[in-house]
């Protein structure tokens, strides 16, 4: 089985890197980080490059794709060498995935039409004008389309589709093996738990968060 | 505020990611990925590359450090030029912190001797050896060190750290621009929460999990 995890620049590490140690346990899975074209590649804050081993041409027919989301999408909501690729593998995948703002790329491929899906919080709106059905809930399947809410969200998705592929023995073994017991200190990770002035805050710096 | 985060060969990727997403949000913060040397450095899987953009002896006095953890880190216990970078930069560091196995490295440069400390579960007892005192939670803050359990726990160490460091409203705002609201599909992130047989599973395969 192989997984592949899409990277570009200004992604969010957090969105492809919480999917990627988990899925890259999967019993004789092979994980590949596919870009345009291979080297390093920076995220949304600079600050961290990773490297694409391998470039989009080079992964022809993954298994699972998993398309991380980030400031950068913004600017490939038109480019068809990835959408064109999104498309391609799709038609054989056995799972095509996403996490925050990689949803969009999907439904801007055309993949999501009619379909629930979602998205990070600020951004779920957005699913509408390419055809796809915004569903506020942390992870959404809709046949193989499993779509992951905002950054941290990457990790549940994971966790569900690692069941879903290798039984929920394998998915549990990997979250203890990850200590994936979170207690995080405060209660706002989503806007309906977050203090009010927290989420208008946010709201109004969104431009500067999302794109 | 200079936040360097250290890579080795063989490193958990999340264990370095997840802080990394939450502390590069802080109000001025720098945020650094340091290696012995700089250039790519592997994760425990193999499938993933990080960039280390400075070396060690580039990076002299941080304000904050994070050591992960991982498989490579019991090649490094008696590893001088790390073990005597983190002892100089700890000397005017304002936080010391790990993630996972990342404590032993501290523990064995000498950081935590009489402290209370904490790392993934299945290496809990090997810091007894060198000297600081285990404690199984999740995030143990002693002074300015402050220790997470495995993997996953960096992201709630982070968060915690980033409301003593720019207070509670910054940390909120940050856990709700990642979405940090965890909803994992099965109870089963500590040895006290999943099933037995999984855990017994687990503690069998231990030497290849952390080795």
């Amino acid at each position: 089985m192989q997984i592949a995890i899409v990277l570009y620049d200004r992604f969010t590490a957090l969105d492809a890197v919480g999917p990627y140690e988990i899925l890259s346990r999967l019993p004789d899975a092979e994980t590949v980080f596919v870009a345009e074209r291979t080297g390093s590649v920076r995220t949304d804050t600079g600050a961290l490059a990773v490297v694409a081993d391998r470039s989009l041409a080079e992964v022809t027919c993954p298994d699972v794709v998993v398309v991380p989301g980030g400031p950068g999408q913004q600017a490939l909501m038109e480019h068809r060498p990835l959408l064109d690729w999104l498309c391609a593998v799709d038609a054989a995948s056995t799972w095509t995935t996403s996490v925050c703002t990689g949803s969009l790329l999907l439904a801007a491929a055309g993949l999501l039409d009619g379909r629930r899906a979602t998205s990070h919080w600020l951004a779920l709106d957005q699913l509408k004008r390419f055809g796809a059905e915004p569903a506020e809930e942390r992870v959404v399947a809709d046949g193989k389309y499993v779509t992951a809410a905002g950054v941290s969200a990457g990790i549940d998705m994971a966790l569900t589709l690692s069941g879903r592929i290798a039984g929920d023995e394998h998915a549990q073994a990997v979250q203890l093996a990850t200590e994936y017991d979170p207690q995080p200190p405060y209660a706002a990770g989503s806007p309906r738990k977050a203090p009010a002035q927290v989420v208008e805050a946010l709201r109004a710096r969104s431009r500067f968060i999302l794109m």
